[in-house]
């Protein structure tokens, strides 16, 4: 499954890149595939392992933040396991040749 | 400022991105700078010409269904016009030289 | 259509309260039917009476904070228009009598 | 910690409520303490438990529909533990007596 997370500690400074720098190490360190966006980082694996290395990003946070907002996007699809190439793939073939951009 | 597009129609097949192929189209055509990523679609702009096309794509989706759940997600920050490739970059750089992947 | 609307601003407190109480006055002076839930806010209209009033939301917390996440989450249905009250009922009426809690 | 819970299955009809009212049942027979939203439900527990019942109602949903998104909204405070209850009525009085709806 692919899962997109998505961290945000409130009681820090304006710029949220140096924690999500540490959070980003443990999710490289972690082994699973994954992908940085511009807004979250998505992430391929089992549902047990994806989630336990979810849970331990957020208590990472924790620790430097008492109170802390993670959102998961889970995207779920039978026999699928390679979400992270094939999902961007599958819709710019959909839009077909006509893309300017 | 930055937006997370992502938009979910009812009522149709298991696969979406026949659906979301058209409406990529649609985004390619704004003209605005954007970027695909595994779970939805980041776009760069000001809050009105964003949301125009939020609103654009949504009721283009509204076309082939009559019940659509669409989720924005926006990043607003004082002076930021690149988040579409400065996010990424500020947070591998706080990650440091270790990132194995 | 239903839209739910949740706003973080960075670099402010370990509460979000204080400045959710006043997003929470614009939403109520604005005249539109809302509801408060434990996860955000639930506001219902057409869709540029709904987003005009996320902007002022929004804008008015940049006020405070120079870098803020807004999430919005629309469902959008043909011919519905009391979302705030039916979802929930229909929910609560599909899963039948046994509920105990 | 506060999790907000929101299920779609593709490829299943124009309405919802018949495949969510049977996850309500499962969240109802969890035991853990939740509330029906107009866009989700609330559960409130520790993180294991609350996950462990999320994936639950994934599973459950994934028994009908062979592609699932699930999103999990968290929102995890040092000694919190009333969130269901405590977020709205700490809004409301930030935003004081003022409140006309």
């Amino acid at each position: 499954m692919l899962a997109e997370l998505s961290i945000i500690p409130l009681g820090r400074g304006i710029q949220l890149s140096p924690d999500l720098g540490q959070i980003l190490k443990t999710i490289d360190e972690s082994g699973l595939r994954y992908r940085l966006t511009p807004s979250g980082t998505c992430i391929e694996g089992e549902w047990d392992e994806v989630m336990a290395l979810v849970k331990r990003c957020h208590q990472q946070m924790r620790v430097v933040s008492t109170h802390v907002m993670t959102t998961v996007r889970i995207e779920d699809e039978l026999g699928a396991d390679n979400k992270l190439n094939d999902n961007i793939a599958s819709v710019e073939r959909s839009a077909g040749r006509q893309l300017k951009h």
